[in-house]
């Protein structure tokens, strides 16, 4: 199968991101994570996403905040599916970085997912790979399936206590 | 090969959404296009995306503006990658649309891409189907070369026009 | 007499709904509380509004945060008053979900409160409950003098504090 | 059947206000249109709302742009349910008009509606005085099921385009 | 001297606005305080503010957070100048409040301050006074030579920790 | 009677200004027009507002956009009152101008106006100015009535139009 | 003397960007123009970026829009100084370029103008090659004053219409 | 060398600023730290930037929130080149300090950085300085290596952590 890069820009993103890195885990994908940034180490990061079709990457998820020029400075040099969390910051609630991901010109498309959004950036590229792939798509739909069910338990306790 | 489907949530998108359906044209990629909306045909839309696997779909494009939860109604129905074009209107400039389409709740993922940019969400749609298709994985290399090649030569314009 | 549904969708905003839930206690008006998400449950979501007004609902009451879609999902399925109440979040302080509950097409209508707003949220079934009861009316009239009685007395604090 | 009032702050407002007006007039609904404003006429303003319900009114719509009070002014007099729609202007764009109308303090809920929205306010009204009247009701099922069929329309139209 | 009015819509703005009226205390400025809330006491409101030119207030303070209409509505009332407070509030950080209260439109002004800042809503009021009380404007000379000596004592302490 | 001193930062924003000219023409009330900037030519305008008391001034007006430092530069020479009018620009609709005007740390106020709100400003100065003048009072409270007369009689043609 | 790099993003910059071109032309400074897109060219960009220092130049100004990267893709591969323009758009008025180009992070300024502010650029970069050229630095004082003259002359206009 | 000056509003900003100080003392620039408020000690802050050129300044730093005019004030008083740090707050996270600090007026331009980045404007100081001083200038490459290993530094340690 092929594998999902997730790329931080620093390593003070990691228990956002680390999110999405548990849904890979729960989903069997094999997976990369490396601390890249678009600023200060702009060769590594081109280097790594230039390289990463060959080494086996189907799917990016780049996550960064402020300025986040991660994901577009990814894109920028691959054609394979490149996925954006932005992350939040304290000052502007990370609508900066939302819009520095999303925002993207026309030819580099960025599939972005909301303000710390990282498991469903994870989820994304799951269903991504699913497309090929028979049993992850019948996880998927089982995963769906017990997201109800969680909502539907609590809808039970919510009307228990307060229905009747 | 998958189809794509694109939907927009009013007819009033089309100027814009056509943008896309010209991407899916010039790489080949089957397609459909429909009006369905969230709000005013809530039946339509969930049992299109039902079926949309078993009909032979791979990815969903949806736009809509405004409370956008046309991709997100879209995504709630299907486990197949949802791709979401925020469309703008003047008054708020699509800042209502872009925030009701990207900031999706923890299981339901909508891949977000920039305000009226449904040029980049049909490429991101070819960027999903080309993970499996040689074929159009280079394409897409080609017309990223094209791209930086115009780049270039509007580049060398510029460059006689104001360097010597 | 015709009951309120609340629906949330996530147990996480039971805090700020239960400030509504005690508003329809306070006037003896009967009501269901429930949890159903416009993504997570788009299926039990629709079968309830679609039911509600068989079942004696009057009005339906719908909080959700984020891409807020949970009232405009109930509004589409009904033409019973659906109010919205736009749940705030850390990064955001909710202007995604005000935006995401207000901005609704034409034709589906949501009759939005403030960020938070359950109280008012249920205030509002009540008034327009009380459109055909009487009683309650006169409940509405004597909350509102109460309402203006405690402003006044903290009036009279302010005032025995500052001037003499 | 009640009356429904339509306020606006400012003559300037009626071209938007005017859609809603025609939705009234479409479901036959009694009602009166006024021009009071909460800055310019205070007096008259609480005057005309302190008599609505003796006067036959059960719903009062409220329109006004900027810092726009008159919803809320409209609310702090009377315990009917009070429809606010802010009225978009060139600088803000709208978002101090929705401000000003959904922030409304606990104790006097004001029903928001889309910036500009006026034929959303008033179908929101006729929802409401529906509540009562069987007939109003089907009419309102009926006019859905109309606007459903426009899409459908629409989509058949985009489909014939696109699709073949 | 004419007296200043301090008017909050609520009593729990009374820690922020007690800091404009510790500055009425500092300048010797008679003054009354109020707790009238525009929607939760519009007569009471309304009857203070068109007494207040015979009660001998000079100038009105009006202090709101949210849908922020106390000091539009006062203005509403009365021809004396009134200065507005914008309380600002945890979820929108008070660009609600300063929009609902500086947006005001032609013909009814309101001399709006800062988010909190009520300091300067006292201080405009005690510079509108000494308009024509050479006494008060020499105080208020004396008090900005200090604090412009206060910022450059800050200055030596900075300087002797930094430069040497 | 004193003067009001009406600076704007550019002669761009003159069209703007205009209007608040108007008021003060309309009241009679002695005036000055000045084009200073506080970025382009700090000391010509720190000269004229150093002078101002003596040279007869007893409000200052001060119009900008953009950064709009102008009135907070007015501000910082003086105590005398001071009114702000932010001016919109076609990129930010002016809330960089408002933010700027606005939120004048504590010491110097401004007493800010609507974004392009130069009547209001007027106005105010007018308010200012009527507190120690009986017949300027008169004529605002007769402008007042004017204005509500204004509205009613729109009031009248609308009700004609739709009442009957 | 070093010359200044102006760099936009898109050719579709250059009637913005033209108005910094023709202050280096004012003040006689060498420069070479060019179009690199940090995402569609991002491989010339670095190249030239890398090559800046050895061939002679001093300052780089890159102008993008949207998610604009340009000027922290330029500042990334270089410890020139680099000055970024936020170029505006239809739907966001620049906010996004605005944020994009001036949340840079710790390490990697990008000293930022104004939204469309080429001029003001320009200028930044001709006072930084002044530093060390006291014939420019004469220059930039010399039009420093004449945009102070030109202020004057507006003045006297604006006071000879008005003031008499 | 020429040194830096690095003013500040308010001596509340010294925690931030103080980033920006280490940054210089890291290098060896001169530099001096001084207090002056634009509005509180107006008349200091332009006495000292008038002098800044003949006292050996060569850049000046100014730091501030709110309707923070320090930057501009400084650059209207001088033609060396001008930093700007806008300095955050908790009611609008900095948004009204960045935009009164970068959108200047052509003609002024201040170099912005980002919110509380006080590190990047010390930084951009030296990147100006290091302009003639090669010794500089290997620093700052040098420090760009070392904040290049730190970040791959991290991605050891996360790909240790992750991948295996």
């Amino acid at each position: 199968m092929k594998k999902v890069a997730v790329i931080m820009g620093s390593d003070s993103d990691l228990p956002i991101v680390e999110k999405g890195i548990n849904v890979l885990k729960e989903y069997g994908i094999p997976f990369e994570v490396h601390v890249y940034s678009a600023h200060r180490t702009p060769k590594e990061t081109s280097d790594f996403v230039n390289n990463a079709k060959t080494n086996g990457f189907g799917v990016i998820i780049a996550a960064a905040g402020m300025a986040a020029h991660l994901a577009g400075a990814v894109a920028a040099n691959t054609v394979l599916p490149v996925i954006g969390i932005p992350i939040s910051c304290k000052n502007t609630g990370g609508m900066d970085a939302l819009l520095a991901t999303v925002q993207m010109p026309s030819g580099i498309p960025v599939a972005t997912v909301a303000i710390d959004g990282a498991a469903n950036a994870a989820l994304l590229a799951v269903q991504i790979l699913a497309l090929e792939d028979g049993d992850l798509y019948e996880k998927l739909l089982k995963a769906r399936e017990k997201g109800a069910e969680k909502v539907l338990l609590k809808n039970k306790e919510v009307e228990e206590k307060f229905n009747n």
